[in-house]
């Protein structure tokens, strides 16, 4: 048996509880300072607030000020914050942690460089940490996962990336169950990409959703053929910029076509696609989904710098992504949704 | 003005009458021996019984003792047939049509060989009539694109595939519309085994669905990790059987991707798949849809023998092919819906 620590009680986190427990170890799920009346019901209920099961026995909550004793004997800690949650994550909580014990991160983003890099937050942590003179065994988890099917036990398959195939291939052990499938890779920046990548291209899947609805009324028929048209450029914009990232493998291309297919059905990605394709603008749609993080949002922008950026450089072209690229003129410049439909063509041979 | 001639007034070939009229062009729509009563149909009321929209004013209808009429002076052929009219397509139409008319065939499938080789069909009938030493223009459309959709103007993306670039843009510019909007490409084989390939695994991805209904009830909502773990799987199938057939270019894979996405939401691959996941046998399933034609069937059978036949020559390994090597034992070996989730993981690095 061992002692799984989870730091952070929003749903995907609070979700990986259920493969964990279930394997018959012991679970501590620790909240962030914004998780403190999510802590109060599991503790009350032993439910999530979010899910609509019980959490398995015996697992244990923790408030924020109870970290160090939730941390106390981890053999791994599972980080799962959202990516508005980076920084906090990385000064409050990695240095508590000791080094030789294997982390486990569910958060997914990309940060820009002024030259148009993108760096993954294992990389992010990674630098700050060693600023100050620290070091920590980082791993990641991607795929198309969403946290209530897999509280459902939904068949669900994901990819557990880090430096040390070995200290995955134990994560793995301790986390693997019939309905949880789990690759492992060393390649971090591959899956790491793939899996923020896909946010951003959800939700230009979802503008034609939004579209047809302006169109033909909100209760009309969804419409496949123009999903399927942006979702083929999406996979195609996606594997050119995992090669961007040096990391150009099937398996990080196809994690990611997963993820974005479970990604386009449903939650806060899709809806604010949908409100920009009917016709919102950028803030309005923001107010309506008011409290809500858009992390699709700000990682459309990112990429969308880092591409401009790396075209300055001369090593990209901008029109090999005409989808981001319109995708961040909707949300960063006020653009009208007009997806440029005949620059997804090409001429070949 | 162009004439542009359709063979087969199914609803695939039907519906390119669409933006074909729409451009100004002469339609003439020309039934199978089989399409007796929808041609009459669409003389009596100017609409295809499948469809819900008149077509556009001028198109004309042929039965199929009028194919000569129909033919004669036309600028393109488009070829309309399912890919169980390829014979009668290959051997009553294609030697009809003259040498430099170019023909475009909306036929998705692959026959294999028994080295394990897969055919395209542009290529089958091009060997047969070489036989007769014919020559034909042969061309072919693929990519996500349902016909009901597009006879709603749904944006759509598509792909011409043709051994002349000049011939596809002369093509691409009798038929591309503001929501019809075309590639052109002389990799046949690529885009024609995509968008065949894509059928096999669509109905795999629709055993998850059924799986889901079978616990849960037919009613229960929709499960997407499952669905998005074997959607991820086919994209990396895809892209090795792409490669196997010396097609690996990054376009082919995403016109597939794109046309999987599409294919999973509706139609008969999907209905099939359902029905196998909810533990129907095979040949229950075929019963239950008596009368429709089940090309994904046909597909994953074909493909899974060429696959073994290509491991005898030790040229492909199954074991790369989990996923379409479980349908074919569903289909042809009645074995009972086991998804192979572990096989689907991976270790790199």
């Amino acid at each position: 048996m061992s002692v799984v620590t989870i730091v952070g009680s929003g749903m995907m986190g609070s979700a990986l509880a259920f493969p964990a427990a279930e394997n018959g170890h012991e679970v501590r799920l620790c909240g962030t300072p914004l998780d403190r009346e999510i802590i109060d019901t599991c503790r009350k209920t032993g439910r999530h607030p979010k899910f609509e099961r019980d959490f398995p026995a015996g697992v244990k909550y923790y408030r924020i000020e109870e970290v160090d004793e939730a941390l106390c004997g981890a053999d791994m800690v599972i980080g799962g914050v959202s990516s508005f949650g980076v920084d906090w994550f990385g000064e409050e909580i990695l240095p508590r942690i000791p080094e030789d014990t294997p982390i486990l991160t569910v958060t997914k983003g990309l940060m820009d460089t002024p030259e148009g890099k993108l760096i993954t937050y294992p990389d992010l942590w990674r630098a700050r940490l060693a600023e100050k003179g620290l070091r920590r065994c980082l791993n990641a988890v991607g795929g198309p996962c969403t946290s209530y099917e897999l509280v459902f036990h939904d068949q669900t398959e994901v990819a557990f990336c880090g430096d040390d195939i070995e200290i995955l291939a134990r994560l793995k052990a301790i986390m693997e169950t019939d309905y949880y499938h789990i690759s492992i890779t060393t390649d971090v920046t591959g899956i790491e990409s793939a899996v923020a990548l896909k946010n951003g291209y959800a939700l230009a899947i979802a503008l034609t959703v939004g579209l047809n609805q302006r169109e033909h009324g909100v209760d009309s028929v969804q419409h496949f053929n123009s999903q399927a048209a942006v979702f083929g450029q999406s996979v195609k914009e996606m594997a050119k910029l995992l090669e961007y990232q040096g990391a150009p493998g099937l398996n990080n291309l196809c994690v990611g076509a997963g993820d974005l297919y479970v990604t386009v059905y449903g939650g806060r990605t899709r809806l604010v696609g949908i409100l920009l394709g009917r016709g919102l603008t950028i803030a309005e749609a923001k107010e309506e989904l008011s409290g809500v993080t858009l992390e699709s949002l700000v990682v459309a922008e990112r990429v969308a710098r880092a591409v401009r950026a790396a075209a300055a450089r001369g090593v990209l072209d901008p029109a090999d992504f005409p989808l981001m690229m319109h995708v961040d003129d909707i949300i960063t410049r006020t653009a009208p949704v007009e997806i440029p439909w005949d620059a997804f063509t090409y001429r070949e041979g």
